[in-house]
């Protein structure tokens, strides 16, 4: 018996099989369909083989109503998975007008004419729907075959992205099977970890109406809840949301697809401040999460990565003898980071991060895994000591966290902000 | 009928499925076998369910006889796990004595003394061979049941990292598993495309002897070649790889497991010199990927992230004219951008990059992916354009390498480089 809302990812590729890719497409396209209240039944890596395509289709079908199917098609691999596909449908490979004509008029663009191998790319499976893809050449397909639903995509990330949105998400919408009932809200949170948050809100969850659900997935150094309605009123769920984060306070930094990094903007944007960085531990780590928000340069002018304590001392003007007394993993350095920065980038609020992310480098009084980091204005600068005893790459994802997590909060309390300019 | 030499995985976890947590681990473990010469068929990926655990044993030993299983295992999840091994292998959980007082052990370490629910984690299914694990309390397992071999590892990362070196491939070997008659070869190169470099070399590839075979992986600005023979001569191997290294000069950048951050990092260390970066739209990115690498402070002093132009004019000493003129994505800019560095940083080589990562920005002179790198000395700066027309995310990772690979070169060819100490 199958469940309506289950749903199976199958990808396509050597290239996941053999290790080289990652497969974030799987997780992408999960936490897309667990938010539109899916649940997921597997996830299953084939090779470029027709065998292991079919086998895999085959196999995912008897579990699942929905297969979204991804990597296999485009130039290079279209072939097997096409074929595959005219074997499992039971079907034959039509040449595709439309397809033609728009892979023309592409090619037409960059001046160059239509290859053969291009027009081989035109022949597709006559009982697919096909469904135009505007960021590259191979179109995806949607199949309704005995009531299960599938779903081909090609396997570039940022192509699924788009995909998904724009084409196949109205398509679950039309065949009714995104489901109005179930509703999910996403509430982000840092600086609290996963048992304190379920204590802190466990009389509220207890109060629940049957069919609203709540997880806890944590992350580095943040916790997301989400909460899951099924036939629950959007105003009942908006007003659980509200009394958790009424109860949670400024753990909570925001809600859905937002990063701690794209909040920090948000609020520098909105108080018309300038942000910048000295970063020790982290070496970078800080200002490329920073960068990596589109329009970063609203509010971000730029950091100084001083991984030794020359720059530390030339650069931002820490006094030798505050490096000398309380070594560069301090309270009174990361303070001296901060002053420096503020000087020497000439910015509004800067945060300074000096620890030890590992594997060498640890002391009795200071073990691989502290971290200092200061934040502060021309009014006041604050320091905090943390902790996160992991692997170096670890450890450096969890200092980048906690100095955007203190930033935030700066930005969120420090009414006493005000721009320099 | 079964490949002796083919192996799938099962990945056990609620996280994966809904796309909290990137299945990292798959892929490791996929590079890892295909290095020892197996044929990976699936990946497969459950929820933490009895019976989805079960059938994916079921599925995955009937198309390969070694199936390595991760997840599913430590304190909160053991129990399902553990049910369903008894369940598929008819077998019964038992009480293990070294696995407990190994754990007490851990626990008085820590002051501590050991609970009901760790107690339970010492039963165990009586049909495996366990193996103790030195980096937490769940240890490995594994069976060996109708001609299929069955590897069972916790999820952690770091912990699969060490289980799979110290303890499987042992066994793997000590099966007659790990053939000596596979052996393969990672050549990594950087700054050629896949089919240049397949040109290149096509003639040498002409010539390998039967049982040899290469494969083109290509990555961000990167693409490895992996040479794997079977029943061939260590020497032979050698001597092709040898010639191919000739004939690619310094396209090629490293072996096996070198990153180019790593080796910049060993090339900087054998020369005694200092490096530095000035980074514009890569924010951070270059700097962090170098100190990724344990031990960078060898080498690197540290950067100055010049994202506003203010920051290049005042902090690195470009020339306000030279922005008005060329703009700051420009070979006049990073050149003087890398002056500045080499002075402000004080260090022997400085690498500058400023571009246009996207989405907006681009002209029709520069589109969206145009970047400028310069790297010097005091003797001598030479700057370059390239372009990586993707994403945002993705132009910056190309950028990244990119810059990285313009300071290998500069190490390797810089004969003249001559520390300043």
């Amino acid at each position: 018996m199958k469940d309506i809302n289950r749903v199976s990812l199958l990808s396509i590729g050597d290239e996941l099989l053999i290790g080289q890719v990652v497969n974030t497409n799987a997780s992408w396209i999960s936490q897309r369909m667990t938010e539109y209240g899916f649940e997921i039944g597997h996830h299953l890596s084939v090779a470029d083989k027709q065998e292991d395509i079919i086998a895999g289709l085959s196999l995912l079908s008897q579990h699942t109503n929905i297969v979204v199917v991804t990597g296999g098609l485009g130039p290079t691999k279209d072939d097997i998975t096409k074929l595959a596909l005219a074997t499992y449908f039971n079907d034959t490979l039509d040449f595709h007008e439309e397809t033609y004509e728009r892979l023309a008029a592409i090619m037409k663009r960059y001046g160059r004419t239509i290859q053969d191998s291009q027009r081989e790319q035109c022949r597709l499976p006559s009982k697919a729907t096909i469904y135009e893809n505007n960021m590259g050449t191979a179109p995806g397909m949607y199949f309704d075959e005995n009531d299960v639903h599938y779903f081909f995509m090609p396997g570039v990330p940022f192509v699924i992205k788009t995909l998904f949105t724009e084409r196949f998400v109205p398509i679950l919408k039309a065949q009714g099977l995104i489901s109005d009932r179930v509703k999910t809200e996403t509430i982000l949170t840092a600086g609290i970890g996963e048992s304190s948050l379920e204590e802190k809100i466990t009389d509220i969850v207890e109060t629940f109406p049957k069919g609203l659900g709540i997880s806890y997935l944590p992350g580095k150094a943040q916790v997301r809840l989400r909460l899951t309605g099924h036939d629950i009123d959007q105003l009942i769920i908006d007003a659980f949301v509200k009394k958790i984060v009424d109860r949670l306070g400024d753990k909570v930094f925001g809600f859905g697809d937002e990063t701690l990094a794209s909040v920090v903007g948000r609020l520098a944007i909105e108080k018309g401040l300038q942000v910048g960085f000295a970063e020790s531990c982290t070496g970078g780590a800080v200002s490329a999460q920073i960068t990596a928000i589109p329009g970063a340069s609203a509010y971000f002018k730029g950091s100084i990565i001083s991984y030794a304590n020359e720059i530390k001392e030339e650069v931002l003007h820490v006094s030798p003898e505050t490096i000398e007394k309380h070594g560069a993993v301090s309270a009174e350095c990361v303070e001296e980071m901060v002053a420096g920065a503020l000087d020497v980038l000439d910015i509004d609020i800067a945060v300074a991060i000096s620890g030890i992310a590992g594997p060498t480098g640890g002391s009795e009084e200071k073990p691989v895994g502290t971290v200092f980091i200061a934040v502060g204005d021309k009014h006041e600068i604050k320091s905090k000591r943390l902790v996160a005893a992991k692997s170096r790459d670890v450890n450096i994802d969890y200092f980048t966290s906690y100095a955007l997590n203190l930033l935030r909060l700066f930005l969120v309390r420090g009414e006493e902000v005000v721009s320099r300019k």
